[in-house]
């Protein structure tokens, strides 16, 4: 059975490939599963139908027979349970990996959500010109730690995995921002994962149902 | 072998039971599996030996023979694969469990953290009292969605599991801040969670630390 998820009709990012669908989608190309993708508008994801698959109201899910999961950590560790090539086989590897994908979500993100919060929902706010440097001082503290542990390692714990999808795409989220051009081994540790055929599929992909709704690249 | 892991020396919160190493601890608590703690300064964490564990120089890590972990979210899963209690056999159940371990960190921590940063490291600056009801009703957005789904459950899907630890204790670290008592089925959520043996265990054990360094709860 082929799997289902669900993206932004339209995306704020207008096809630039920041939404989270991105990630679920690439962990699909590196493993050669095929997927449908369901869209659904700002409205439909506030309805009950969809609220049913995703508490939060938010863009991606999984679905698959009876199986409805959100969160793109999960969804891609399940991807990387059913096919091989997203994690190690042996187990202490394996299990390294997934520390490497809950410190994208969980250390990584949360002070680039802070930068998208200040310019998204705060952007018109009096402080906000001034708060942004201690909001883009926090994100370089995170991706510094990040730079000294990455070193010269072509991927975060030897071969590439499910946590560099999630690592990488968590990056190329501040990416706009011009941080990442901060740290070189960062920006070579993503362009690295931006050339791998599996990341150009799902990137064009997503950009196709942009442009399908008439939408242009920011 | 017992594994190791590591606590602050002199936690923040003084033994109140919001440090990431108590989600760690309750759950070995949960499945019955005892641990050694080694205590880290604030200026260890940042030292070499440790930022080898660690990257980013926080606390928790779990080490258990050649296996170092980071990530509160992998640990836990970690020590549920290893025992039973803590995730479903059934597998579609166990991978939604995963999804609502990710949401704790991904979705309804990251405001949860906003609080904490426009407290403590912004707690100065001249926007931080006009900014915080933007904050906090950030958090109560986040807080509704999730009241909306746990509905009269007693757990977030089925028998308690490794998510409860993950979103209780994420929920936890916003009570001070009267957040949760706006919410009356995630506030018994949480005072279900903390009734259980294996919390209040726990709970014991980390205090006993800030106890035995001349702390007191604040």
């Amino acid at each position: 059975m082929t799997p289902t998820i669900t993206a932004f009709a339209t995306s704020p990012d207008r096809g630039a490939g920041l939404s989270r669908d991105m990630r679920v989608r690439w962990a699909f190309e590196e493993v050669g599963q095929n997927y449908d993708v369901r869209l659904v508008s700002f409205k439909q994801m506030k309805e009950p139908s969809h609220l049913a698959l995703q508490p939060f109201g938010q863009i991606p899910t999984y679905e698959d027979g009876d199986l409805v999961l959100f969160e793109t950590g999960s969804i891609i560790l399940h991807i990387a349970e059913k096919h091989p090539g997203l994690l190690p086989d042996d187990a202490n590897a394996r299990a390294r990996a997934i520390s490497w994908m809950f410190a994208a979500i969980g250390t990584v993100e949360p002070p680039i959500l802070e930068l998208q919060t200040a310019r998204f929902a705060e952007g018109q706010e009096s402080w906000t010109e001034q708060r942004m440097p201690l909001v883009k001082d926090r994100i370089r503290v995170r991706l510094g730690e990040l730079a000294r542990r990455l070193g010269d390692s072509e991927w975060l714990d030897g071969a590439f995995s499910a946590a560099d999808i999630m690592m990488v795409h968590v990056l190329l989220r501040v990416k706009p921002s011009g941080l990442l051009d901060e740290f070189a081994n960062i920006s070579a540790y993503t362009a690295r994962a931006q050339a791998r055929p599996a990341y150009q599929r799902a990137f064009d992909a997503q950009l196709a149902v942009a442009n399908a709704a008439g939408q242009q690249a920011g």
